[in-house]
């Protein structure tokens, strides 16, 4: 049963029935299912309702699309010849979803959409409030209407009918999967918050309210507390965390900043917030890496500063900078001399303009565009960088290790896209340690919930990782504040901190 | 878990949530029933939903109510102080439904309606017909709008809600279970003769249509072929013969006479079309056994004959009689001469009239009312007790067996009701042995239903037993014929055959 996808094809010949052979047809494929090796043999009605008229049709050699759930395996449906799977990742901000064929394990498709519950709240946390005034069912619709127009883009771009998804995949954080499945967040936020449920969910189609096939296998990442969601589990699987022997650190940046450390025996976790996002939130210019965005910033041989866009269909002129070309270009207007140790302008500082009587330096201009980043925004984007690594560090600290202990270094979320570890460790961000140990990772929630759909076995990883994770709680933490001073500096105040 | 209903009522009081016990709702109630030793425990999705408000505002003290499927608890309802079950006999003619309270195990209410698929066919073939012809769904509707009706009419009279019946026992024979499933019947008439579940199916009450909580459990008996049905799985479980260390017999005379012979090794069971039903289609003054109908008729001592009319209420004159009160007559109007071996009249057979050129005994006169039996009614009559008769005889010899080494007869079906062994042994239509071994047993088929609806551990029983029955063709039986033609004599022509 090893390795194969959550839902997957199986051609079944049976014997056709005789006057020395009366067994029913459900019983006839039951059996036969048996001695394949599934121990339990579960038939919808509806499919009940098909199968003697596809039997017959079929000759009694029929193409079943069957389901797995431990030792149990479900008909989910019956002569269909293509069966695709979807990988959700539920964010606060955005959704995003991955198409893979079941039949072959190809990735065919990907696609991002806005949360819709955004007007109502950016952060999750307004959003609880709003359901608390009685807003809930807006807002579990609101979810559910976006990620169905997501579907239905999907397919139609893909040709594919919505009953040929037959199995989803489903990481979220603890608010996200609660507003999917339409559970109670009211308990959530409040001490001592508790969730509707923590263990993994198994739906199906119908039950989902998703437009895919009525008998799909939906399943819900489970979510180890308040605080570590379906996102994080399945972020743990996408790094394979939970199969190190020794401990590697595995770091989400999205508005939160996401910490796990752990191996194959332990499993540690905390989140805190990182000030303004990284990703978006720091610059007027910012962005999400897409076509358009400056994503790497270097410094030339005269000084001057050297810019990458993503390339995407006819973009010429950037429209701003992601995560990781910003965390570059501080870099760059340091190592230049054009920012202090605090981010302010140095007199000297080559590309600084004044608009409305603010000091700003000149990313790019070009005709009537003009990118800016003032110094407002670089202090900005220092506070971020600081709680960054002052959690890192406390983080680390608390299990007895440091940051030479750790071998690997995963970064998922907004900065996974390609960020240049020598330019996060120059300003301090991360510590410095051999680069080849710093690995990228993208959507790990995302890739975690596509690495479920194409091996179920991988159940059994997700249900031993889950009451393993042990949450945190950083901002508490009394070290915290001093280290978080020091890091507001570039690259610190006592830099001999990133390399302990 | 032994003994218990299919579902029922359980406290469970859990450890309400703190700061260092912060285990989630669903996840907390999970580990306190696998606690009471429920190896695993479902919780659909809308009970999931109401949980966390359920749980704090009854302070995590709640009333559930959990269903048993093998070693799995369902929650299916909560905070309900009332639940009742429904065990269901879905004839060919009628639908008779008994009422429990699963609190108490108590039998409340019990009603019987027409099965409204009676217009389309009056046997389950031409109904078989009708729906190869385009009229499925009709029929299957038809079936349910009864079904609901009924369970409407019940849930009116003993003032109880639909939401309260939360679990649902089905025996029926093989068409009409299909039917209720909405399962295709075209296969079941024709060579090889193959429905489509042999095995029990277990459903909720959404999937079911059934006018009753959604989360119910339905539990439908298993058939043993196309033509040994739930209702003779129901019967044996009713009748206890699996349980058997020696063989018994179990006769159900309906439609069809169906003959099971067996013990807790083997069981073998056949039916055979028994001519006109015993129970109304035999005489034109013949009736289903309720309040007005003649059901004893004896001798007194002046050679005139005595009825006994079935208590209603305000019913003085008996409108028409049963299969019980049938069998004495004819064994009464033999044994005073009044008919001789062949069924004819004899010349001085008193109470015989003419009516129309046709000669008839007057059963009953009064005012305006006259209750009369043709020659031609007792031949029909006749024809059947050879039939059953003959079946008996060639299907208990069939095995090695005589009469005597069989010491408990059950009678179930339309003879059940109160039928006098003496009369049924003077006539030739049961065996000659010590009268204390018939055993009367109703509508068996309901009652097998109703226990396992009050005992979860008997739907082991039922998955032993049936695969173990065998069924015998009767019909082709080479001997059958000779017997028959014997048996259409009173008592026979070779009335040693009673006893042998």
């Amino acid at each position: 049963m090893n390795n194969k996808p959550l839902v997957f094809l199986r051609d079944v010949k049976l014997a056709p029935p005789s006057p020395t052979d009366k067994t029913a047809d459900a019983d006839r494929l039951t059996a036969a299912l048996k001695q394949e090796g599934f121990a339990r043999v579960v038939i919808p009605l509806d499919i009940l309702r098909r199968l003697p008229g596809e039997l017959r049709k079929k000759n009694f050699d029929i193409e079943l699309v069957l389901g797995l759930q431990g030792e149990t395996v479900s008909v989910l449906d019956i002569s269909r010849s293509r069966i695709y799977g979807l990988a959700l990742d539920i964010g606060s901000t955005n959704i995003e979803a991955a198409l893979f064929d079941l039949s072959t394990g190809d990735e065919i498709a990907g696609r991002k959409t806005g949360n819709p519950q955004v007007p109502y709240g950016s952060d999750v946390l307004t959003r609880v409030q709003a359901s608390m005034m009685g807003r809930f069912s807006i807002l579990a619709g609101e979810l559910l209407n976006g990620i169905n127009n997501l579907i239905s883009d999907i397919c139609s771009a893909n040709s594919i009918t919505h009953d040929e998804i037959v199995a989803v995949t489903v990481a979220g954080n603890t608010i996200m999967t609660h507003f999917f499945l339409g559970l109670d967040v009211n308990n959530i936020p409040l001490s001592p918050y508790i969730p509707v449920v923590g263990s993994p969910v198994f739906l199906n189609g119908a039950e989902s309210s998703l437009l895919i096939n009525r008998n799909s296998l939906v399943y819900v990442f489970p979510n180890a507390g308040s605080y570590v969601g379906g996102d994080i589990i399945s972020g743990i699987i996408a790094a394979g965390l939970a199969r190190e022997e020794e401990p590697v650190l595995f770091i989400d940046v999205g508005t939160n900043v996401e910490i796990t450390l752990g191996c194959r025996d332990w499993i540690m976790t905390g989140a805190g917030a990182a000030g303004p996002a990284l990703e978006g939130g720091v610059a007027g210019i910012g962005k999400t890496a897409e076509p358009g965005t400056i994503y790497k910033v270097s410094l030339g041989s005269s000084g001057q500063l050297e810019t990458e866009v993503l390339a995407g269909t006819g973009q010429i002129e950037p429209m701003g900078i992601c995560g990781s070309g910003l965390i570059d270009l501080v870099a760059a207007l340091y190592d230049s001399g054009r920012i202090d140790q605090t981010g302010r302008f140095t007199e000297a500082a080559s590309g600084v303009v004044e608009r409305e009587g603010v000091k700003a330096f000149t990313v790019w201009r070009s005709g009537g565009t003009e990118l800016l980043l003032t110094e407002a925004e670089i202090k900005n984007f220092l506070i971020s960088k600081a709680a960054m690594f002052s959690f890192l560090y406390v983080f680390v600290k608390s299990v007895g290790l440091t940051f030479r202990d750790i071998k690997k270094i995963y970064i998922a979320g907004a900065l996974g896209c390609g960020i240049n570890p020598e330019s996060a460790i120059a300003i301090g961000m991360l510590p410095d340690v051999p680069r080849e140990r710093f690995i990228p990772l993208g959507n790990s929630s995302l890739t975690g919930a596509g690495m479920v759909l194409l091996n179920a076995s991988l159940l059994e990883e997700v249900e031993r990782i889950s009451p393993m994770v042990t949450y945190r709680e950083m901002n508490e933490d009394a070290e915290l504040m001093s280290i978080l001073q020091g890091a507001m500096f570039i690259p610190h105040t006592d830099p001999e901190l990133l390399r302990r």
